[in-house]
C-alpha cells in the first residue's frame, strides 16, 4: 500500500522517547519539500512520577521546531478499573482515542506512529502467545485506512532511528517502564526475543518477511472476500451461500472481517474455530458472543453479526 | 486428514525414549482390535557414549512385546561432515532414509513417529526463527502421503504420554542429549518455550490452533493449485498464464509447492521473495539457485524447475 502524503495534514503520536523523537525530526525534514503540515500530541498516562516531566519536554522540543502541541493528562490505571482492561490495554485505548480526537480537531489526514521493527517483533510475539490466527499473527499493519493511522518507520531499526537523533544532536529521554518486566511487551523485547536474535542473527529481516507474507495474503482475503459480507438492518450478514462457496479457509477470514468491521478489534481465534465447527455440523440456531457486545447469531440462512448489551 | 489403518503394517520409528516407548505401547494395545501388523526401527546415532546401550534396551523392550526389530549404528558426526550438513540435519537425514528403507523391507504402509506436541510447540518456533513463511510456520504435518509418514500423537501433551507409561509400569530411559544446549532444538525447549508458558498456561492450546489454521490454508492452496504444476521434460513448470491468474500470494505458494514436489524440502523464504520481485518486475531471463542442486528459470514464458549438478 502506497500512501501519498505531499500536502498533507499529519499529526504525530510523540510519546518523548527515541522513536518518537526520530519520527517528528524526520518528518520536520520532509516538511518543505512535501508540503506536509505537522503537529504532535501526547497523552500522559500517569503511571509515573516524571510523566509530568515527560509531558513538559516534549512541549519544550515542540515549540522548538515550531509545531503544534497537544497534551492531555489521563489516569490510566483509574481508567484500567473503571473499565475492566488490563493497564497495556486502557492505556492504548485512551492513547488512540485522544490521537482520534486531535487528529480531528487540526484537521490531519492520518495519525503518524513511530512503531519501528523492533515493535514489530515484540508484536510477532505477543500474537503468536495471544494465538493469533494467519495472516494476523504476521504483526500490525503499517497503513490503517480505516483508523487513519500510518507507521512509516515499521521496517526501520530501532539502531538507525537513535543515530540519526545522535548526528542531529537531539538529545531523548529514556522512559524507564521500557525497562519494567510488568509489561508483558517488555518481557518480550528483553527475555524473549533476545534468545531468538542469538539464533538467527538476521531475525529482524525474518519478522520483516513474515510481515511482508502476512500483507500479502491479507490482500489476497481482502480481494477475495470483496461483497461476501452484507450489510443488514442492524449489523452485517454472511449468507449460507456465500459461506459455502468460501470453504473453511476462507469462512475464518470472512467471520473476522465481520467481527473487525462490527469495530470489535481481534477475534478470538477459539471462538472462530467453535463457530466453524458448529456451522460445519449444522449445530444451529446458536448465538456466539464476542468482547466488545457484538454478537453472532448462526442459522440456517447463514450468520448475523450485531451489537447488543443484553444478555 | 483421517488415515484407516484398519489392518495396515505400520513401522515405529523407535528412538527408546518415553515418546517413542508410549507410541509403542498403545500400537500395541490397539493391535489385535485394529489389526494391525508392527515392527520397529532404531537409528544409533552413535553420538553418546551410551547410545549402543540404548539400542540394546530398545531391542530387549521389542523383544518382550513381540514386535521385529531393524537397528543400525551409523556415524552421524562423520556424515555430517561428508555432507557438509548440520549434526542434526544429517541426524535427521540418516534416520529417516533407514526408517523408510526399514518400511520397504518389512511392507508398512507407514512409518509412525510419537511426535507429540512439546515437539510441535519447538517446531513452530524453529520455523520462525529459521523464517518460514505460511502455512509452513504452522508447523510439522501430522500426515505425510509423500514420505509415508503418520504423526498420530501430534495433537497430545507429553505428560499425557509419561501418565501411561506409569501406569502401565514400563520404564523408559532419558536421553541425556535432550538437556544439552548444543542443540537449537533443545534451547527452544529448555529456554524459550518456558516464557511463552509463562505467559500463556495454554500455549500448548494456541499451537494445536495455529498448526489447525495452517493444515486448513494448506489444503486452501492445494486445492487452488490444482494443476497449476506442470511436469515438463526434465522437471516441472509454471506457466506465465497460470501464474498471472494465482496472484502474489498464489505465486509464492505454487513456487514453494514446485520446490517442494521437486524434493527439494523447504523453499528458502528469501530465494521466494526475490523470484515474486523478479517476475513482476519482468527481470528476465534469470536464473536462481535451490539447495539440493534445484534451479528455477524464469523466462517471459514462466518458470521451469529443474535438477543441475553444473554451475
Amino acid at each position: 500500500l502506497t500512501v501519498p502524503l505531499r500536502g498533507q495534514q499529519l499529526l504525530v503520536a510523540f510519546a518523548g522517547g527515541a522513536d518518537s523523537l526520530a519520527l517528528l525530526v524526520l518528518l520536520c525534514a520532509l516538511r518543505e519539500t512535501l508540503g506536509l503540515g505537522l503537529a504532535a500530541a501526547h497523552l500522559d498516562h500517569a503511571l509515573r512520577e516524571e510523566s509530568a516531566e515527560d509531558a513538559r519536554a516534549a512541549a519544550a522540543f515542540c515549540e522548538t521546531l515550531g509545531i503544534p502541541f497537544f497534551c492531555r493528562r489521563e489516569d490510566v490505571r483509574k481508567l484500567a478499573e473503571e473499565q475492566g482492561r488490563g493497564l497495556e490495554d486502557a492505556g492504548r485505548h485512551a492513547r488512540y482515542a485522544f490521537l482520534e480526537q486531535c487528529r480531528q480537531d487540526c484537521g490531519a489526514s492520518w495519525i503518524v506512529t513511530a512503531h519501528h521493527v523492533g515493535d514489530l517483533e515484540e508484536d510477532i510475539l505477543l500474537r503468536l502467545v495471544r494465538g493469533a490466527a494467519w495472516p494476523a499473527l504476521g504483526g500490525m499493519r503499517a497503513v490503517l485506512p480505516e483508523r487513519c493511522v500510518l507507521r512509516p518507520l515499521l521496517m526501520m531499526e530501532k539502531r538507525d532511528l537513535e543515530s540519526l537523533l545522535e548526528r542531529v544532536g537531539a538529545v531523548w529521554r529514556e522512559d524507564a517502564s521500557n525497562e519494567s518486566r510488568e509489561w508483558r511487551r517488555n518481557r518480550m523485547r528483553h527475555d524473549v526475543l533476545p534468545l531468538l536474535h542469538a539464533e538467527n542473527p538476521s531475525f529482524s529481516e525474518t519478522a520483516r518477511r513474515l510481515w511482508r507474507n502476512a500483507r500479502e495474503d491479507e490482500v489476497f482475503w481482502k480481494e477475495r472476500l470483496e461483497g461476501v459480507i452484507e450489510p443488514c438492518e442492524d449489523g452485517l450478514f454472511l449468507s449460507r451461500k456465500a459461506l459455502k462457496a468460501l470453504g473453511r479457509a476462507g469462512m475464518l477470514r470472512a467471520v473476522a472481517a465481520a467481527v473487525k468491521q462490527m469495530d470489535c478489534g481481534q477475534t478470538r481465534a477459539d471462538i472462530l474455530e467453535a463457530m466453524l465447527e458448529a456451522w460445519e455440523q449444522s449445530r444451529f440456531p446458536r448465538v456466539f458472543v464476542f468482547p466488545g457486545f457484538l454478537k453472532a447469531e448462526m442459522t440456517g440462512r447463514g450468520i448475523r453479526f450485531y451489537r447488543s448489551e443484553s444478555r
